[in-house]
């Protein structure tokens, strides 16, 4: 069911909670791919009912970015978790999220803002203030479908670990479920914005998880001294590639890793021409 | 019945929950006085059960403020609930809230952040960052209990005002109640730093309750223009006042008002010694 108003949200989810059914919430931005569905299957077997929100939220969005050309694809989303057995899409407008679009600066609207210490690296160095538009809105969904779990895919591991920072700090009464990144055959990252690439840009694409598994093999091997692991990337970069970067960081809290541990995650991120990807891998092991 | 911890209440919560059952929240700093009952009272009169939280919020306070001195009462205060029927009080520890001591600062921690716009002026122009720690705590506390309704005196009522807009903007699933001042026979509204008063200063302290009601009679008298009704307010003062401010504000937006009228509040700040006391009236008639 498509719905597209909180109040008809909210009459719904009042319903199943007097019910005693369990919710799960599987917040996107739409643009559906297999990546998502992942997530929505597993909502869909561990929930009793299962809302998914397709909203492309502009306060994530920092000047310069992607917003107006970030795809949108409602009819065909709406099928795809129609076929997934999903029992709302919330699908809400920019103005039913934040009803005065004036107001949507920190000078007029309440935001939730994680700590800088996990916000001042990584891609919140160059998205200045995304992961507080992210934090908001996931608040605000929270608020609204009143989940008892939330599945975020680890593509956004960042975004993962820091939401899993807001939930404990805020006491925020929701389990959030880490789902495993979706790859195509080649090891790309499946991504919304994959659809920004050239056949060719695909190619060059490829660079990200070659690292990254090149990486873990090393420490696989026994490579613990990140300079060393670092240095068996730039062997996979080309002219194509920019680098933004590529970081070792802890899995729990982010702090940089100088020697790699099976509590490290390998951070990375490029850009292709104007599309900037990004991929991450845990070298946990088994 | 006093519950120290969060999994407590939580247990308790769900099992009201599953029942069907409404509960409202009674925030406070504990050192309960008859301002707190009332609100206590339209609580238990309107929720089939009723939390009282007691909690002196160590991010709420700024450097150089009161609080190590804040009164703590919790003997007291767990009688004072108890004869008012009060199903719970949760009086957690500082720990318990945060638990990491040393990572309470926004480097660490995730806070809720109400507009700076309404956190510029009035008190939060001496109280710099005050109403973060207030709305971070007060969301945690709405997360904790889950409360269909939650009860704030109008005292503080630049805080009323900002909660209630952080409801509306991050979608928080509660209804804010509203609860009238409660004042002494004298005029003197009730506050638990009161307690630091001395029979002078307490003589002195009720400049601001009179110049409130001066000017609220001026305006009924149909003076609306805001310096007229300021400089009503000086002959009230004395030697052993120090003003903070005496401002007419948009009740809803806190925005100034050049000219009163009945969604005009008055606000007022002034210190006798080191004591620091507010005080405010609408303008509204009827």
């Amino acid at each position: 069911m498509l719905i597209h108003t909180i109040k008809e949200v909210r009459e719904k989810i009042e319903e199943w909670k007097k019910q005693g059914l369990t919710i799960g919430l599987v917040p996107t931005m739409g643009a559906l791919h297999n990546g998502h569905l992942s997530l929505i299957k597993k909502c869909v077997e561990k929930c009793d009912k299962t809302v998914v929100s397709v909203f492309v939220n502009p306060i994530q969005f920092c000047p310069g970015e992607d917003l107006d050309k970030y795809p949108r694809t409602l009819d065909a989303d709406e099928k795809l978790c129609k076929d997934a057995g999903v029992d709302i899409v919330f699908a809400p407008s920019p103005q039913e999220m934040y009803p005065d679009a004036q107001m949507m600066s920190n000078d007029f609207f309440t935001y939730v803002i994680p700590p800088f210490f996990y916000t001042d690296k990584l891609c919140g160095k160059s998205r200045v203030g995304h992961f507080d538009g992210v934090c908001t809105v996931v608040n605000k969904l929270f608020n609204i479908v009143q989940p008892d779990f939330a599945f975020f895919g680890e593509k956004d591991r960042q975004q993962l670990i820091i939401l899993k920072k807001m939930v404990k700090d805020l006491n925020i009464p929701v389990q959030i479920i880490p789902c495993p990144i979706v790859r195509e055959e080649s090891g790309l990252a499946l991504s919304s914005r994959n659809k920004y690439l050239s056949d060719n840009d695909k190619k060059n694409a490829l660079a990200l998880s070659k690292i990254l598994f090149n990486i873990k093999a090393c420490y696989n091997n026994g490579i613990t001294d990140v300079k060393a692991l670092t240095e068996t990337a730039y062997s996979y970069l080309n002219n194509n590639h920019s680098l933004e970067y590529l970081e070792f960081r802890d899995a729990e809290n982010l702090e940089e890793k100088k020697t790699a541990d099976d509590n490290t995650v390998v951070f990375i991120a490029l850009k292709i021409g104007d599309v900037r990807l990004i991929d991450n891998i845990s070298l946990a092991r088994g």
